[in-house]
């Protein structure tokens, strides 16, 4: 199947409310002529960490390519850098506030360039003002900043491969943890606020109402429960702790 | 007025939260140049009957041709087919649960498909690995799967033309029902949880936070409230049985 | 940078939930080969007057051109006009309630045009059965309805400049007001509900949990709270009083 790769994914906290993401979208589509993938927004707010590590892990389900926005920014207006990292096939702007900082290294090698702030940027809306510009400049093919010396010792790159932490709770209740499944023999168990969890393969495998844990779509551990709210049931939030044991 | 009739139109219980609906967009984007429409994300979750009478009812509205993809899909991962029909001049691809029977009986005469299931597809996210790549492959112009023999046996075919039940509550608290108004006598009393509500045509016809029914912009009878909920005025909730009566 | 002009930019309170904004789109997609930006979907609901201010607002920060089509409509289907206005290299339109007034009004000269209602328009939905197509005729190059000699004199074309009221809270709780911050002094005190907030220019620059206020993105004053509601804070909702003193 052919792949066209070029496309601006945005990735922020914004929510779907307000006027925040569409004034980026309009930014972005009066300059480039790329399609524009919502891959989420509500990412956990002033939290880039837990962010991060969704946005490394959905976006290994991505095409290749394009430029991935991301805007999980409490220190928006502050001192903290604006960058574009290009990494791999791909192109990533945001806050050097870690957000990108997990993708940014698992493609080895990048390039990072520090974003312009125009004198009549918002000091509350660069999402608007300063990265979506960065992003058109990176479609029409041009270098979206000045390119940081060194490979730009970026925010976060210090930050643990995993975090053993539930970090999501999508609109299901499903929980989603900074594990990957990928090397979590079968028969483990998940210990999550005093819990003990087993595992499953997918919802119907369970009866209604009973929790279970497995490796979602994006390759990370989580805890559902078969058409009910794992968050609920087990009263598990962000930021609590969790575990896999043998 | 000459109209385009090739997009993916995309209704399902995902919700605008999470990276669901950007996942798939982004599988969508990468393989054919259509635009997307977002029809619906908030369908009734877990249930696929509900959904499939919204989803004929929203579709006669929308331009002919395209492919709808619906996926309300409880029982994903387990062995309820993936599939996709050729219905006039749409094609419908999602789970073989219901969800698409009503709008396929209404075609008539369909040619059903049963969609390949990747070996490295998320078991719990065909959404994106079995529904979004077959919408692909018809834009291509190919096959989207194996052609069933005999119409297809579509689960939900015998269900009743009409669900004398609520089946949605909007975000303004407007209570859709299963019911279509085409043959309905506009004297007709709906009578709802215990309560009894005329009709009137629009919501400025009746006093500010006054119950009514009447015919929607999709053809389904509706009870709303004038800058209201009737949701909460009648206590009306889905599932909850409704009638018309002389 | 080049900038593309034409899209069609979307203001309603129709939520992103439900079927409304999908069925819409499907008629401006088929009519017309231009983007859609989603403006905002939860502009303030059944309060045409409120949304007047907050669309003026960020339209200001949008690229020039294309066509704004703005669905608040409590009195759909009633006696109140549908109309589209040329306003410089805008096309605004919607329903003529007021929330395309001070828009219009900023653009100075402008053209209303009356549009036509199909005797088959649902009388709930103008949006995807009068302006939607109204939308895509002026797309197609088309005039969308019967000009109205004289201007058109629009409703709410009287009222003021600015508003002294709390008109929106986004999802973060930050209160925006109908005031517009361009000729505040900076030493200016708001208050609100009691409360005596001061100016800052950023999230960071306060305490987490503080108030202040501050001129937003669109040019708005609007309180915010460091990584916190002001809304919950203040206790602020739409419609209370606002003022700024010295």
């Amino acid at each position: 199947m052919q792949q066209r790769t070029d496309a601006f994914i945005l990735f922020t906290d914004f929510s779907t409310l307000g006027p925040y993401v569409g004034q980026m979208k309009a930014v972005l589509l009066a300059g480039a002529d790329w399609p524009i993938v919502d891959l989420m927004h509500d990412a956990p707010a002033f939290d880039p960490r837990s962010s991060a590590y969704l946005l490394r892990a959905f976006s290994a389900e991505l095409p290749e390519g394009g430029v991935i926005v991301a805007v999980i920014d409490p220190g928006v207006g502050s001192a903290r850098r604006a960058v574009a990292i290009r990494a791999g096939s791909r192109w990533l702007v945001g806050p050097d506030n870690g957000v990108l900082a997990p993708l940014a290294r698992q493609a080895g090698e990048v390039d990072v360039y520090r974003l312009p702030v125009p004198a009549d940027a918002a000091a509350t809306f660069h999402g608007r003002d300063v990265f979506a510009p960065a992003a058109v400049r990176i479609a029409q093919g041009e270098l979206p900043g000045e390119r940081v010396a060194g490979g730009g010792d970026l925010f976060g790159l210090d930050w643990p491969e995993d975090e053993s932490r539930a970090i999501y709770v999508d609109h299901y209740g499903n929980v989603m943890t900074g594990l990957r499944g990928g090397q979590v023999p079968q028969q483990a168990v998940l210990r999550a606020n005093g819990h003990r969890v087993e595992r499953a393969w997918t919802f119907s495998d369970v009866p209604r109402g009973q929790a279970f844990w497995y490796i979602n779509s994006s390759g990370l551990v989580e805890v559902a429960v078969n058409q009910g709210s794992a968050a609920d049931r087990l009263d598990l939030r962000p930021g609590m702790p969790v575990a896999l044991e043998l």
